[in-house]
């Protein structure tokens, strides 16, 4: 991920060293000193490539590269056991899915017994709500976190729920088997350090349009303060076409996990708005790599108070994953990653 | 695609309205006169829903539409047959693929028949390149279509390749099947209006940061002009992250595909420039419906003249090629869309 | 700000509404129910315009419009004092000036004497600083922000810094007469509802791609928990081009102050990082409608800890100042807006 | 603007040469080999250096660079005198306006009498329009080019109008003074090619969302054509915020006049569409550099055929030139840009 010269002996031929570098997917740019090519700019979007090996090529004197600021997430391990359910490895995505808001004690039993009974193995919902305008409904806070915590180990889940600033830290840490961390708060280190501190694992949304080196800082300073996995989740960055609302960036989800073997999920809601679009999205976000989806859904979702109209009904929901399974044994486990520590 | 408004009757209950509206995946904004909610704007990010069916929710007095401004489009038909080859239509995506740029006619004549060997129909190469900078090479020309043509008879393939300006246009459909508007040519209305009097098929790469709407602009230009077909083909669109180059967004191939049906290719080469993200590219491609892949490829890529660090080494492609066949069963032919119209 | 529907008598005649309001810089797309055009839509990008005079055009049956969701932002005063220092109003843009970091007492005793020789009437500077990797420096934190007190109050200055999180908002609030809301917190409701009790004015700066209305909807949370003022922060939106960093969006500036009157500073330091861009940049955000001006300064540059490169030497902000205060006469108090109520 | 690699002695302090770069405004990322920092990469975003003073820096052993791929823009004049108007150079900017379309000979008429009345000296208007949807009104052609020449001929103005495509070039050549090129031909290079041969100076729009580096390539491809001279214009980049519609980058205008010396022009009607924001937008553009101003104006815009709304009504383009006149004396002729030669 980082940027690398590469430096040329005085009586290198820089087109031969060239070829040599596209041979194995890697773009340059020639730098000169009077006169002459003494070195080589990679790209950054060139192919992921070893050192040691572009330092063999026959007129290559030196490699240099900027050095990862991201040493705990390098050595991160590449997946998690809670109990019986794996987040990363191979196979499958894991789906973790519930309503946008807890609203009831009864909607949220409601959704989690009849997710069980598809096969999903995580309880998503929120007690506390983002909102843009302060005037709109903000959660049911505490009380909701207990109904999830409830409906989840009346039907054999683990939960993932949001917390939304640092008073709700410690409630959602007390309640919850994974901690969300919203794209809103993707920036906010102060968070980041106390949710770190709780020792849970996090799945850490991406900022509306942070670069993934900025994403990788947040992950970074979650690992430092204590967290022991972080799972990124790529929701839609910030799109220009109103049909679409967010672009899902697909390239950055198999970046991740296909080049440096990160884990990744997708949220498919979040990215477009539209409901007709999360099933395809799904299936693409696993195929792209993700392994874990991350998707709203409803018993009734004209009865929602919160973005309902993105939430997915159960039984579109129930289509969704079975034909995700059937896409499982295109991914063999390779979580290791391509270039052989994580980035 | 279009702005809709709902014009609600003056007794009805706002609030019940839009839980209808919400259960059908449709968000709305309210739009007061003398402070009460006269009508509910539809967002453009919503669900797609039939007109008709709206109007029949109680408490809607009536359901006003932008009126397309693609006629031509909306009744284009789904699909095309070149000989036995179909673009559109169900099952794994068709592969075109070959070297971005034909440099010499035993290239060519190599690629051809390694790519039927592994059962490519449609060969694609570039006698003209686009290029930034115009100091650097700009391909071979009407010798190089030539060689395509050649290539993809003596091997049972047929041939895709772009045409960079008007000069280009006759010769370009002499030789070809398809023929290629790049990105940078997509707003270029009086190249489209004279490769739509060619009465060839049509594949239109999408603008650098086109809307939806501009890239439609342009297919309806291309059929009024007389094209028979236009296959649309994604291929990233500015993105600000240098390490995937593009954003490849596949939001929109799944909005043009399985929301309003019409043909859409995708090509990852170009999406992210990064050789070793065009693998699981690919596959989430597939997987979001495109019906077409547009894949560079080269026998060495080290000896390649232009764009050689994204060309995928032929036995990649062939393992690519397989995966992506393992998606067939999960796309049955669905592409006269859901909303029976294509928009 | 907000969607407008104009809905037509049956027997009107759209052509010459649209005339009509094209005269007065309004975009409209025609809404057809039955075949006819039945309401316009007015395009979100068209001049601002009074709808009692839009009712009044021959042919208009209703003007529909959504209601703000910024009701306090509405009716917020359009200038705020400071004892003599006077926010918002007309005039030549009030410059806010300092290091980026408060280093050591010395630095900051040192930027204040002379930047209050030079008539700069407040001063900023960070205890605390926003680093996307946790490794780096991370300010000095409470005994910076007393080194910046002693440091304005010995030189008559007003101080405004930031608070990172919502443990340091007690710390800023007593310290400083203006706290600053960095770009990575603007989505962080709970710190804006903590920064909004302390009852003192705050500067809001735009998330790194925040829409307009997502900056509103912060304002609006400040004003709801307390806050007696909010002055917008323009500091670029991500962009794409590496040369310039981020894209200074002038539009929006002027959108805000000349159109709804609301006042907005602009941080030309930021912008671009370039500091060879700081002086052009300054002028143009007067220009364009800015009342205030954030500028990174530092006595020697070279001796920076945190973001150097874009800090002005201080001889250099002098004659920025100089150039900036030509401009006054070009801008007379118009701090009301022209729609009469800022939004 | 190109990549800057600067190679360190074995011996060097790495932090102390960090220092100077600072203090220079230069921003940089250590690279290194066997553990040790060799090299600094310098970020784009810095601020323009000489090479042959960073190379002169204690501890520095070599400044590498990319070399320039646009050798006949960095030697282009950066001013152009036609007859007594002079394009580029010091003082206020150069006004250029006209209606959107030439619609009738008359409006053609009256508008060049009354500009030319107000002190304007380039007529702008356009024969050919560029639109999205191709049963949009394409403008009147050869016919209208005659009545902007007479009109133009008749007051004596200067006249710039647009060419669409590779037929319309030579009409266009023949009649206009400067021959503009669109935002949508901007990567039209086979029309770059034949405008350049007409050895017309040209006034090139950016492309939509183009990076600097492609603009900069097509005007190399105009000047290697023929051209005598390009003068930039931006016109806004694409935008995700529907108030705007696009962003006016006028980062980039500082970056090329005020960094590069380069003639650049701005069109404040097309960056946001909003008739309201014309006049601040000006002013704006004119503060950070542009050396001449394309504005859409109409003696009654209610009458227009096309882009009506964001045509500023003649009484206040003449308050707007009014106004920019008295931001003359900040701007000295700098055209020589502070580089010494242009990139």
């Amino acid at each position: 991920m980082s940027a690398v010269v590469i430096i040329l002996y005085e009586n290198a031929d820089p087109a031969r060293v060239r070829a040599e570098l596209t041979a194995r997917g890697i773009w340059t740019s020639p730098l000169t000193a009077a006169g002459g090519v003494a070195a080589l700019a990679v790209e950054p979007y060139s192919a992921a490539a070893d050192p040691a090996e572009l330092a063999a090529i026959p007129g290559v004197r030196q490699v240099l590269e900027e050095t990862t600021g991201h040493p705990l997430l390098r050595n991160m391990p590449r997946d998690y056991s809670l109990g019986e359910v794996r987040i990363g490895g191979g196979g499958a995505p894991l789906v973790m899915a519930g309503p946008c808001s807890a609203e009831t004690p009864e909607l949220v039993m409601e959704a989690a017994q009849r997710l069980a009974a598809m096969g999903v193995q995580v309880l998503r919902g929120g007690a506390y709500k983002p909102r843009t305008n302060p005037h709109s409904f903000q959660g049911h806070g505490p009380r909701a976190l207990q109904w999830l915590r409830d409906a989840a180990d009346r039907h054999g889940l683990k939960l993932i729920t949001e917390t939304m600033g640092e008073d709700s830290v410690s409630p959602v840490a007390e309640a919850a088997d994974i901690i969300q961390i919203g794209s809103r708060n993707m920036y906010n280190h102060d968070l980041l350090r106390r949710v770190g501190k709780t020792g849970k694992p996090v799945l850490l949304k991406r900022g509306v349009s942070a670069t993934i080196e900025e994403w990788m800082g947040s992950a970074e300073t979650l690992l430092l303060a204590g967290a022991p996995f972080v799972l990124f989740c790529e929701r839609g960055i910030r799109g220009y076409d109103a049909h679409t609302r967010n672009f899902l960036d697909l390239g950055s989800v198999a970046l991740l996990r296909r080049v440096h073997g990160l884990p990744v999920a997708v949220d498919p809601s979040h990215a477009a708005g539209r409901r007709d679009l999360i099933p395809p999205l799904s299936l693409a976000a696993a195929a792209a790599g993700a392994c874990a989806l991350l998707i709203e859904t409803h018993p009734s979702p004209g009865m929602a108070l919160s973005d309902g109209p993105q939430a997915l009904p159960l039984e579109e929901l129930s289509q969704v994953i079975r034909q995700i399974r059937r896409l499982a044994p295109l991914f063999p486990d390779e979580s290791a990653g391509r270039d052989g520590h994580g980035r």
